[in-house]
């Protein structure tokens, strides 16, 4: 496949106009790499293992959540000249979709939706609120990861997730007055939890954000990588 | 005692030019009641409970790590109106302690440092290093709160640690060039984590933080009002 | 009468988005008290004596043009912590309408201009202007003050007026082009006043605002508590 | 007299580097005429009746304490072009002496002391305090100004005065808490005079600051242009 | 010819909100001189030497495509005082026409590709492109002044010109991108020479922009003063 | 040779802080190559060209004068892509001395009075000021570039030199005040030469600035890559 058909298909499944300003320059094709390629990865994260992996595959193209790139850089060292010295020679496409695919319709809310098997779903600002009818403990086990509950859980009916950073007190603040009794998200604050107005489960932004990355990677027969941060909880 | 008093004695304690600039008008007395009081109570925030118990018990002062203005408001409403309407009328004085608290001697790094038992300790930019012969679930049972683990613990020999929200990348590699093993702190993100050169025990802010308010009650004879965030982990 | 009915009522007559930017925050209800109410009070200012007064006659809400916290505050202390010790526990609510209700349809301007019985009266940027037939002494004893005449008063034809402060050059030049003689405000400054095209009569912010709540209190059945500041001339 | 050596005179009497930093550009010698001359004029302002009468008078230099200047132009025209037209043919030197002058000794508000002869001088931030033993209506006098009295005069023993604008929370604080009963200035708000913690008295800024360009011209040997605004008050 | 006349039939020619943002207030007339007058003379520059000219000339306006008045000022000294000694007195007018001038229709790019006798034009980002059958030495010739070329010169088919200081980064591979073969335009920088896409041609600033005011200058019957920068090549 | 003691003495050569605000960031390790080389290229730019011999020469480190990664970035696309294809995986690491090295002893100013055998040198803000005993054309000839000279050249004296972009009116007026008769630069702009107290050469960027990188490499051993921009004038 040539990349610039490749970033047609792309562009049209998460249109860069969607993206907020601050992922200007931050999205699209972020490392140049060879102009042909089959073999496409798909990871959340372009981390040192997934990109090993991904050459290891002989891949020509990685799809990534977020950038290794945030911080604008004016030299090559460290971290950076470590990635790069991989994933260059190789002539490995990097290509990331973040907050376009956030917004994306079938994108990572959707996906996260799909695997709490929500119904009735309607969209909030950032995320979705929908009918859940499993348990705090099944949740846990979907996701693949450990759970803090902030507060008193109630039976869970309409829960609220935002895959991600979510914990805004005015995400909340909507939640509640759409009827959520729940609120599913990631990076707790705790300035946030002393005055959230309904119980709040804290799962991993890798959880929540990796389960639309698998889905495309699924649909599009591309080799998903998966790298979950390692976690366990005491005691 | 007279207001004014308790302000010279509180300035000598944690000395007001101390604090980060964003704390600018946020310590001090940021609400003023009665000129004259016996009962001081303490406590982390100045939450609606703490409030409450702090007027149940005709305390004329209340002294909090966290000032409930943070944001600078031009209107008195909602959860700000609800507090002052149970506040002014009992004559309660609040009085913060923030940034100024955590860097003065005896501040809320060597209540921690000194919970936890360390020994050889030294100052870290916004922490402490200390060898540390306790296991992780003791660390837990002391600090009263479930722990998130991210990488692979060995034995804790030398631990950092920084009350608060301190898992900042820079602070990371100072505590590992300082030969840190394990870091302890709060509030951790997923970008800090993916890049964590050393293993990071993540507590929550309040069981990090609520120790130094205790022991200056303890040894100010003020009455400590606990009021802890609702957490528990699953599975 | 329950607050949010009231709300609604105020946002007919005066819509918040007519409000210039800076009012952001400013206007509205910005101390909540008791949610029902039936005495209503309205002032220019909410001074500590206008709300004395409407506590002694047990109003719910007072209705003021000037808000009694401009500045952003972090902290309720000195002569906030005055005024809040007053309002709070009277359950007294105040509502602001600054810019907003000076550019309603009968607002400030209008209340001036009619006081003043301005005749074919049109619309200048920030004020009116209008054919005035009476004398600046009786132009001086309908405002209730004493009056500063800047330059040399020819017989009055057509009047220019601007509620409150509005010694502008850009203003002062648009009154002239548009056919003004002489321009009546408050608050002149030297550099304007050096410069200025045509006349200018200077009464007080209150003496040119005041009217306009006066008309309102009295179109609604509320109470007005006047407070002019305490103005003499000499000799 | 020579230019230069007519600056390093001046520079000597109100040290630029006195001046506040909104003055930086703005004083000193704004208009350049003539190398050398031999009459000097001096005025508040360089009004275009100002101007006129210094170049009657064949002057070569002007001294002003405001600048025609203020704002930063793109573009000789209108009012300027006026000036220009007149000070530039003509040679005629303007130089400005503003904050600079305000802050130095023998400034302006030591001048104004002196008119009002207050004994016992002390500095406040950006004016003086002092023993007054004239009455109001004898200040009007002195001033030649008609005044405002904001607030119950009672008998004046401690004057505070600031020349020009004058009337800011902070200056009247500091007159209340060093001793003052009165304080007197220009230019005073409606928001400023609400709180007032002591009666003021509102002359014009242009009798409050002339009376120091008065008396540099007779110590100097200058001309000095009366030029007031033209003002009475009603009733 | 009356000055407001002959500002509506300039704004007609090029209207000033076909400006840059940066012109505003650097455009239209600039000096104020006489009401009325019957010569014109026309420049790129209002350098002393031409307003000598214009002033000989006993012109009443100055057209030029630069003002003399570029950086804000607040006071009349040096070169401007010169300047404005000489234009004052004379009622000379000056009239800017900048940016709207190179935008309007008939504007300074259009000037200069008929000079260049280029065919087949359309319109760059801030300058045109078109078909050129003269050569680099014949160029030279007409532009009136030595040339600078850097990479290596092909045979010249498709010229793309931006007079001015055109040399920027983007507008080079805009015009490499729509065929152009070489780049015309002045103000080359080291950065921008060192990743060319195509060859550049640099000519002065002058010799680029002053064809539009000779034009300009001989269609409407006025006076055309030529004061070019003294520049030759070595060796 | 270790890349940490090469750091180290480059640090010595020219320290870090000697640079201006604008550089952070931007000099020193600008890519990481590999630990330990034996081989030094040196260059102005690190243009293709120079890279490629560079790498061609096996060099482990190339200094250079100017970064390639001026402009941060968030991706590693085009030009970066090209150029760090090569780079990374040759192991070549760059390092750079900017305005560092300008303003070091022995600098690019140094260096290039040198070159012009300029005696009887002192320093100017950004460059030197010397006695010149060589004729233009010999200037070109050691400069190896052709020279535009703005204004009538007399017999130069005092010749002012600022390597780089230095025609800066305050350097010019700085430069005649210290008795300069010509002024020697590169890039030179429309409004800097209509007003310049003093007839310019202007030379390139790159012939004013590789001689102190050509002085460098001889003196230290290294192999200094010439690559200087094409450049030819016409007629």
């Amino acid at each position: 496949m040539k990349v610039q058909a490749f970033i047609e298909e792309m562009e049209r499944l998460a249109p860069p106009d969607l993206a907020e300003d601050f992922d200007a320059g931050r999205i699209g094709l972020i490392v140049e790499g060879t102009p042909e390629f089959s073999t496409v990865c798909c990871a959340l994260d372009a981390t040192p293992a997934v990109v090993k992996e991904a050459i290891r595959m002989k891949a020509g193209m990685l799809v990534v959540h977020h950038t290794p790139l945030w911080t604008p850089i004016t030299a090559v060292t460290g971290s950076t000249a470590t990635l790069m010295r991989d994933v260059l020679p190789a002539g490995l496409n990097i290509w990331v979709m973040h907050t376009n695919y956030d917004r994306a319709d079938e994108g990572v809310n959707d996906a996260l939706a799909e695997l709490l098997s929500l119904s009735d779903v309607s969209p909030l600002s950032l995320g979705r609120i929908g009918t859940c009818t499993i348990s705090p403990a099944e949740i846990s086990r979907r996701l693949g990861c450990p759970l803090r509950v902030w507060g008193t859980l109630g039976s869970i009916k309409r829960l609220a997730i935002v895959a991600g950073s979510g914990f805004d007190p005015g995400f909340l603040t909507e939640a509640k007055e759409r009827g959520a009794d729940t609120f599913l998200s990631a990076e707790m604050k705790h300035a946030v939890a002393r005055s959230a107005p309904l119980p709040c489960i804290e799962a991993t932004h890798y959880a929540l954000e990796a389960p639309a990355m698998v889905r495309l990677a699924d649909r599009r027969g591309w080799h998903y990588i998966d790298d979950p941060p390692v976690l366990h909880t005491l005691p």
